[in-house]
């Protein structure tokens, strides 16, 4: 169901970290949550990926590990690797931290359009199988970059 | 019930920023999220919770303000007050953005000694209304802070 606000909804379901070694952090976070070490998964190629970082075509990847902590939210890492990405700048300005929180949305451009009209333009966007995401640049309004996550049967 | 890894859960139920300016961040993170505008409270001074700021008494407060993000979740806005805090430092080194996750524990007692053990030491704690929290120094292991939080009835 679609609200109304910017968003079209209020459900955050992922928080995500940048860090610089995403086996040594998983294993960390396994450990604290008691959860099982996830597999370490790698972005595709650009030329699947569809990739653009701040308007351009970019090599960037990642490497990603997801843990489900609660039935709403999962805690997401992310280690990157390849080219130029928000994910790289955001490693080398701050060190590994908190990257953006992510909200599943019912319609991406509509969303996207919203938040560009807020001054919250994309700063990264791509495609994964089934699906594609937007990173939002709104660390100036939120103190946080958001993600946009939508499935390809909405 | 009680899990067996350090935590004693798995279940984030908050994601907190620190900010400069509690009611501007707080219009914005509303009209985002389609929620009404929070109450802004303040913690109680230092006599009524106790809090202890990386193992000394200190003044410090904080303005409060929660957005309940799905069924899960809050996300918790604060503008340190007063005193020196980890609120305080955080804003001062990093400027605004996110500064803990946190968890509801079932044994604050345990699970502190627990991540001690892991070099993880409570970086400040105190009480509220009901309940008591603490900070852990998780940042060099796990990038974020976490804060565990127990219920007085517990």
């Amino acid at each position: 169901m679609q609200e109304s606000n910017p968003l079209g909804t209020h459900s955050v379901c992922q928080i995500a970290l940048v860090v610089d070694d995403i086996r040594a952090y998983a294993a960390r976070y396994a450990r604290l949550l008691g959860l099982p070490m996830p597999e370490i998964r790698e972005t595709a190629t650009a030329e699947h990926t569809g990739i653009r970082y701040r308007g351009d075509p970019t090599g960037a990847r990642a490497k990603l590990a997801f843990f489900q902590a609660g039935p709403q939210l999962a805690i997401e890492l992310i280690e990157p690797i390849g080219g130029p990405s928000i994910w790289r700048e955001h490693l080398d300005a701050h060190g590994p931290g908190v990257h953006h929180i992510a909200f599943r949305v019912p319609d991406m451009d509509q969303v996207v359009a919203n938040l560009a009209d807020e001054d919250m333009p994309v700063a990264q966007s791509g495609r994964f199988s089934g699906g594609r995401y937007a990173y939002i640049d709104s660390v100036a309004q939120l103190g946080v970059m958001l993600e946009l996550l939508a499935n390809d049967d909405q």
